[in-house]
This record gives C-alpha cells, sequence and structure tokens, in this order.
C-alpha cells in the first residue's frame, strides 16, 4: 500500500471548520478559530440541550506490540454512524509530543478513519498541552522559590512529590538534581521530570466540570508534605488562580472534523497508567449536546482504560457508557496466543484460538458492569479466512454480538456493520453498575478491581503501602476512586503474561493521592512516567518543504 | 490614578482582526484566525510591494529602575502617526510568561498606549514561545539519546553546550544533573536551563529570512565539542528538519492592534543581552510591506538595543533605520544623576542636569550612525517643570531635537508632537553607515564597540576568551558579528556606574559561538539567562473569575 496516513490526511477534503459547526448546530458566536479548521468551543455559549446524546465507549483486548487500531475504529465507527444518517460525534484524547517525536504513532486514528488536519493534532495543536507544561512548571517554580526565599510553609524538600514536566520523550529528565551552584541558585534536592500527560494538571482539566471546578481541584493538590509531614497544597501556596490563569482557554474543547466531516472533538490526553487516559469530560459532555451519539476511547485495553472510565471519568460526569466496543485483531490475538512478533506474517488460526481468552475476559469484564459489549475484529490486510473465521465462530458460540471493520482502508463504509450492531445495544437499556462503591475500603476497591477486571487471585500491599493506607485514612483520603497503574499489556502485572492468567496476586507497590484529580493512583511494578526516545528517533525523519507542506511526521 | 493596564485594556474597544487587516491591505488569505482578534499572517500570501516602509527605531537611554516606558512611547507614538493619517504600523516583541509570572511588567506597552488583547497576548498568545521551547527541548533530548543509545559523533558530555529551556523565572534549573538513577537513564552530566526567549532558537527565528533559511541556520547551530573537540552541529545530528517542523507556524507573524486601532506585528522575543533583544526580522519586514512608517523598538539602552538592531538585525535585513528615538524619562535622568530610587519623588533639577550626560552619550552613538535622533521626554505625573526644563533646556542648547510625551496618559494625542518631529527625519536622507565590518578582526570589532558605542578605553580578554580566539578564527568563525553581552544598566561593565562613565575597560570574559543566530556572543560579567522568581512572585496575585476573566494580570 503506497498510502501513509499523511499522504491520505494531505489528499483529504476538508472543509473549514465553520460548516462543520454550523451542521452541528454550534453557533459562530459559540467558537473561537484557530486558521480555517481548528476552533475553540465556549461551552457556556452552547445551547441549553433538551437530552444528551448517548456514549459508546471503544475499549481493546490487552494492547501488544502487534497494534489493534483502536483510535482508528473509533474514527470510522464515528464516520459510519454519519453514513447511516445518525447525528454524531466523536471525542478523543489530543497527542502528546512526546509519542510523535519518538516513535511513529498518534492518537489521530489512521488510514481513511483520520482526523483532520492531523498535521496541526499532532503539532501543538491548539496549544492546550503546552499551557498544562507551564502550569505545571509555573507550579514547580513557585514551590523551590518558596524554599528559597525562606520556606514559611516548612516544606520538606526531600518529600516534595510535584515534578516538572515536559511534553518529550526524554529519559535524562526522569531523575535530576536541581537548585546547585551555591547559596543564590535555590536549595538542592532531587527533583525529576515526567512526560506532560502523567502531569496531575492533566488529569484535573480532564476531570474538571467547569473553570470554577478546575481552580478548586488545582487547589486541592497535594505538592508535598513538611518535615512535620502534614501535605502541603496548591492552596497553601495560593498559586491555583495563577494555575486557572494560565489554563483558561486550555480547557475550552477543540472543535475539527473527521475525513468524511464528522465533527471530531479533541481535548485532552492524561496518561493511561497513573492517570485515567481518556479525553476531558468537558469534551464528551460537549460532544454529547450537539450530537445524538458520541463515540469516545479509553486508552489501552477494557481492564485499564474502560474500567477507569467506568469508575474514575463516568462516575464523576453522573453517566455511563450506553454501548461498549472492544476492538481486537487477529494479529494481536495470535500474539496472546503465544505467537512471536516477527511470526506474526505467518498464518496460524490455533494461535488465535488460543489468544482468544484475552478476548473473552474482557467480554466477562463489561459484562459485569451490565453492558453487552460488541466486538471489533479491526480486519488487516494479512488475516486469513480461517484466522478470522476463528473470532467469529468463537463470537457465535459465546453469545457475543462481533463485526469486521476495514475502516483504515474503507473509512465509514468499512464500519457501517459495526455500527449497526452498536445501534442495536443503544436502542436496549443498559443495567449499567459500579463494581465498587466510593466508599468501599482501600483494600476492598483494589480487590474488586483485582479479581472482576483483571481476574486475578488477591492483592498484596508492600510495605510501603500498608503504612501509606495508614496516612490515606488518617488525612480522610480514603473514599476516593482507585486509578491502578498496571502494565497494559498483562491483565495481571506481569508484562509477559499475555493471554489469560490466573491465580494471580497484584502487588501494590506504592499509593499516591491525587486529590486535584480525585482519585488514589496505585503502582504496581514500574510504572514509566517519562518516555525515552528509541535508537532512531521518528524526528529524525520529519522536514518541511519550502511552502511549508510536513514530511515524515507519520 | 485608579486606572491599571488591565482595567483600560478590557475597557478599550477592540475592533475584529479582520478589519484591521483589510484596513492594511492583508487580505483574509493572507491570514490565520486565532479567535477574533489575533491572526497569524502567511507572508507568502500577501501581495508584492513597489516600496517598503521606512523604520523608525526606539530605543532609549540606559535603563534604571525607575522605567523609561520605550514600548509605551513606541506604541503610542505609532498611534500618533495614525491620528496624523499616516500609513503605520508597530512591530514589537513577544512577552516571556517568565517576568509576567514573575513582575509586575510585560511587553506590550501600558495605559492607552497598548496593544491589544493585552491579556491573551502575555499569556501564551499564539503559542509561538511555545513551539520553540519544544524545539529546543527536542533537541537537547536528541543530544542525549545520542549519548545514550552509541554515541556514534563521540559527543563529549563535558562539553555540550546545548541547554534545556523553559518559559519561566527558574533559578532552581540554572545548574543541574541530568541522566541520574543507572544505565536505563541516559548518561549522567551536568546541565542547566535558560529562559527560553535566551535560547539560540529564538535568536535564530528572528533572524530568518525564510523558511528555507530557518531549517539552514538551525542546522549551523553548535550544540557542543567531540572528544577531539570538534564541532557537533544539528546537521551532524540531523535534527534540523524535525525542528523546522516544529516552528514552522511560530515563524509566522503575528498580527494584533493597538487600543487605538494600529496595526500591530508582534512576533518573536530574544533576550537583549546573549541574544540581539529585538521582534523577528520577518515581523518587521511584514510591517514594512503593509505600512509606510513601522515604529519598533529594541532591548535596553541604545548601547546594547541600537547598536545590535544597526549590526545584527538590518545589517541581516538589508536596511537601517530611517529614524531614531531616544526615550528618556526625568526620573531615570534623576538616576543617572545619582538619586537613589527611594528619593526620586523629591524634586532634584539638578541631578536631572547631572543625569544628561548618559543621554547625551546615546545621542552621540546615534549620531556616529550617521542618524540624527529625536528625544523623547516621556512625561510622568510627578516630574517638576524645572525638572523638564532641564531637560528641555539641554537639548536646545546641544541641538538635539525634543519632544515631550504623555501617551501612557493620552495614547497617541500624548505623542503627536513626537510624531511631528519624527516625521521630519524620515524626510531627510540619513548617512547611515555601520562602525565596524563584517570582516574586521574580533579584536577591532569589540574595540570599535566599547570605544564608540560605550565610550570606553579599550577592551582586555580573559584567558579563556584569547584561547576561543584562536579556535574561532581556526573554524572560520570570526568574521561574523559581534552579540555583546553586558549589564544594561551601565555604559561599562559594571552594573552600579551610572550617567556616563569614562576612562573604562571593558573585559571579555567569555566568547560563545551562535552559528545559527550567525553572531558571537562576547560576555561581560555575569550574564543571567534564567532569572528567578521575587519574594512575593505576581504570579499569587493573579486569578480568574468564574466567567473566565483575568485578574490581577498586571
Amino acid at each position: 500500500m503506497a498510502f501513509t496516513d499523511l499522504s491520505i490526511a494531505s489528499e483529504a477534503t476538508i472543509q473549514p471548520i465553520l460548516e462543520i459547526a454550523e451542521q452541528a448546530g454550534i453557533s459562530k458566536k459559540a467558537l473561537e478559530l484557530y486558521g480555517n479548521y481548528k476552533a475553540k468551543i465556549n461551552v457556556d455559549q452552547l445551547p441549553p440541550v433538551q437530552k444528551m446524546g448517548q456514549v459508546v465507549l471503544v475499549t481493546a483486548i490487552s494492547p501488544t506490540p502487534a497494534g489493534e487500531g483502536k483510535s482508528t475504529v473509533t474514527v470510522g465507527l464515528a464516520d459510519a454512524f454519519k453514513q447511516l444518517n445518525e447525528s454524531v460525534a466523536v471525542a478523543l484524547r489530543e497527542p502528546s509530543l512526546g509519542p510523535v517525536m519518538g516513535v511513529k504513532g498518534g492518537a489521530t486514528g489512521g488510514g481513511f478513519a483520520q482526523v483532520l488536519p492531523m498535521e496541526d493534532i499532532n503539532l501543538h495543536f491548539t496549544g492546550d498541552i503546552h499551557a498544562i507544561t507551564s502550569a505545571n512548571n509555573a507550579l514547580a517554580a513557585l514551590i523551590d522559590n518558596h524554599l528559597h526565599q525562606g520556606n514559611v510553609l516548612k516544606i520538606d524538600p526531600r518529600r516534595i512529590t510535584w515534578k516538572r514536566a515536559l511534553d518529550i520523550n526524554d529519559r535524562a529528565l526522569r531523575q535530576v538534581t536541581i537548585g546547585l551552584g551555591g547559596p543564590g541558585q535555590g536549595v538542592p534536592r532531587q527533583d525529576g521530570f515526567d512526560i506532560t500527560v502523567a502531569s496531575e494538571i492533566m488529569a484535573v482539566l480532564c476531570l474538571a466540570g467547569s473553570l470554577a471546578d478546575l481552580k478548586e481541584r488545582l487547589a486541592q493538590m497535594v505538592i508535598g508534605y513538611t518535615y512535620d509531614r502534614d501535605p502541603i497544597t496548591v492552596r497553601d501556596l495560593g498559586a491555583e488562580g495563577a494555575l486557572t490563569l494560565l489554563l483558561k482557554e486550555a480547557f475550552k474543547p477543540n472543535l475539527v472534523q473527521t475525513i468524511e466531516g464528522t465533527p471530531a472533538i479533541i481535548h485532552g490526553g492524561p496518561f493511561a497508567n497513573i492517570a485515567h487516559g481518556c479525553n476531558s469530560l468537558i469534551a464528551t459532555n460537549t460532544a454529547r449536546r450537539v450530537a445524538d451519539i458520541v463515540v469516545t476511547e479509553a486508552g489501552f485495553g477494557a481492564d485499564l482504560g474502560a474500567e477507569k472510565f467506568m469508575h474514575i471519568k463516568s462516575r464523576k460526569g453522573g453517566f455511563h457508557p450506553d454501548a461498549v466496543v472492544i476492538v481486537a485483531t487477529v494479529r494481536a490475538l495470535k500474539m496472546h496466543g503465544g505467537v512471536a512478533k516477527t511470526l506474526l506474517a505467518e498464518e496460524d488460526a490455533e494461535a488465535v484460538k488460543r489468544g482468544m481468552v484475552n478476548l473473552a475476559k474482557h467480554v466477562d469484564t463489561i459484562r459485569q458492569f451490565g453492558i453487552e459489549p460488541v466486538v471489533a475484529l479491526n480486519r488487516f490486510s494479512g488475516d486469513s479466512e480461517a484466522e478470522l473465521a476463528a473470532v467469529l465462530d468463537w463470537a457465535e458460540a459465546e453469545g457475543v454480538a462481533v463485526a469486521m471493520t476495514e475502516v483504515w482502508e474503507k473509512g465509514g463504509a468499512g464500519g457501517i456493520a459495526l455500527a449497526r450492531l452498536v445501534k442495536q445495544e443503544l436502542e436496549r437499556p443498559t443495567d449499567f453498575h459500579h463494581l465498587y462503591q466510593e466508599d468501599d475500603s482501600i483494600e476492598e476497591k483494589l480487590r474488586t478491581i483485582v479479581q472482576k477486571v483483571y481476574g486475578g487471585a488477591d492483592i498484596q500491599l508492600s510495605d510501603l503501602a500498608q503504612k501509606q493506607l495508614v496516612e490515606l485514612k488518617k488525612y480522610g483520603w480514603d473514599s476516593l476512586p482507585i486509578c491502578m497503574a498496571k502494565t497494559q499489556y498483562s491483565l495481571s502485572d506481569q508484562p509477559k503474561l499475555l493471554g489469560r492468567p490466573e491465580g494471580f496476586t497484584i502487588t501494590i507497590r506504592e499509593i499516591i493521592p491525587k486529590l486535584g484529580a480525585g482519585f488514589l493512583v496505585c503502582l504496581t511494578g514500574d510504572i514509566m512516567t517519562m518516555p525515552g526516545l528509541p535508537k532512531q528517533p521518528a524526528a529524525l525523519n520529519m522536514d518541511v518543504t519550502s511552502d511549508g507542506k510536513a514530511v515524515g511526521l507519520f
């Protein structure tokens, strides 16, 4: 195939964003244009609605290096609904520059199921992530300035938990020492940089319901502890006003379009491990105000993304998904069935059958939430009929709704069968319920997730986590939902245990309260919050023509 | 006075930027809107012009903590020309978030001589500085990744000169160690962060003539040296394409407006010590394409800003100023006459007279360039008649054109007298010439600046600088213009020597080649490239109302 995502995007016909907005009933008054093809939406200017749109959550099996195409299916499904004359919008995360510059990839879909202008969205977009970087580092500078100027709050420099952030993959910044050079250059201490999408400010922006709520959440963020081990918040520093000021434009959701002209609201993009991994609540709710059906996605597999969507994002938003799509591919199922990445090109229907256990677990999980999922079998050109049949036969036997998708190559037309199945589910009431309640104890909440969602046996708390548990209770922070930071590759906490491991115990290494975001991050294993660049970074193939066209972006 | 800059800006009537553009003959096709009041200009879409506009450079006496109001006079002078029905535009630097969050102040003028939307321009604006931060740090990450992945180029980690950057005041990042944590976390080394406006990329963006020139300059930047002490450039790393891609939108100049509706092109803002301190060349030239008169400014006093404007920016651009305004205030002249900041409120005409020597030197300097300067005496409310008369009498005796300005309080109407004087100079041919030629030796160039511009006796090179001189010649870098990094407070390199010191020697501590920017930075004394926050940062007074209005910004 000579097509690339960039070449397809460049050839596509893009409509003025004012037209997309008009079709969606968004008045010009509610828009702030960023060029002709991007706009921020002033949510306060939208008319009141009778009924908010239904939500279709797109999730996936446990991801593998083979790729599942979840964003592509999300976009293609929305375009399929449009072809069926449904009122539809898609809500997606904003891509981070780190992965864009690091490895070929992005969060704007692929092939003929992409959002436009792809180039802008992948590079700076409307500046939201840069505003978050600014706010994150302004807070860090205010903290270090407080230490330097007398430290009235008695912040213990060894117990500052707020890290600096950059929207880049840069392993050399994971562990640094700062404030070197003598008394005029600040207070020396250990520090580190996270990628901006791992900043708590990203999570806060994505869960805030209003500008006032944003400010209140920013004020609640804990930045460290005093010498007496009392928590210090942004409110103690008096910095929440400045941070909100830096974020007030970034808080407005962005309107763009798919290749087929479906309105796409792209806003926020928190990490899916130490945060909840889905686009902003305000974006999803804005999409629900302008469309009857909103297709959105959550990061990683259903064990992480969908679980957090249910227990964190939609709980906070007071809604729940009306339908769930689980994306699977033959290639990824083969890997769950034990095939190495280098051997994926060889036909192996038996491996697909063995790998079905992973999909089966995620189907079970979604059913536990009271929603009947639809499986999207995202077809790749090398898939054999026997391999595809292995999935379809399993689904028939298990009574699972499944549709093949070919949205990369065909756009919305490749997702019509899926859209029809999803539509059936949307017309049926769900029996939605959360798997745990917020006032369950932390151990109960953790055990519920491990047993019901991961299919594991039990949890184990490290000594550190046990100590932290006592502190969390002391501060009254134990009634927050859990945000599990676990490897995405396995249902367990062992990245190499593919398929459907059983009988495992999940070790909770550390519990980090995120008071602004409103969840407790529970770390299992090593979780990377600042990626590194590969040996051949994608950046080295990038260029611009003399008339300003991107080269090698994807 | 109950007015603040923010309250005046908030009350001002702002016109849609499309109207401002139309009046300036910029077609809608050449614009990319960022909301209704900001736009980027696609320079390639501007029609060809018969004649480029004339340039009025606004510079000042040596700055003091009393403040001179140079940006305010620049904006007010442009508005005065507009009131006189001249075709005029103003070209200014973009404010950095560092000073905005740190101390009350900004680069958007003041009172009734401001640019709008003031709030947006001071916060993120169109994202240019963030794009520069991204490019700067992407390059840093690529360098450290190169070290980590085998270091094929044999870069000496101790001789990497490329630093990281953030658009913030953060002293704790001046000196850091990075790459700690073991073999998986990069190569440990000493590093530091500059404020983004001190990044060479900012200087490059401000001096590039086209996107292709931008890429070539980025490729030429030296990032460090090998173990054999050979220079390593961005081209050696193959990163110039990616950096240009990250900067391609930031390279487009931004159109906004003054309170009185004069088109304002605000673009780029390099530090005025280790860089050349004026808005981008492309912004000035774009302004010259749309207006007969372009009012622009340069950083700090005439010894730094104007000298660099003549020898670096306008030399590169192939033009020269057609008129020069030197801004002075009674308060600042009093400080040059020996009055302490705390005593400025007391009338002291004798001190003003003593301080005139500083203004006199800058007048002489501009005359040496073959231009007859006009002095703007920027009146403050506390100035006495006797103090003002001291300046006017001196000017009359010396044959220097002088006009009083009251643009903060009256806008353009307060600058009419100045505009009339400047207009006279614009109608007279200048006898412009550079004070040194690029192929003069480095020592000759330095001596010329010190003797002719600073009024000093001679130069002295440190041992390090002497060694560097040999290397610069070896690499053939000695024919670049000089970018002097000297304290702005004194004509000498001693910040406390106000007025007009004489007989002094300037010590060149270090010479840093900036091959991309195309100049040799010569450091004298300690030059700060990452400011710190004050004890009470301005950020702590900032806020947003629940309907999104900025509070405490200025």
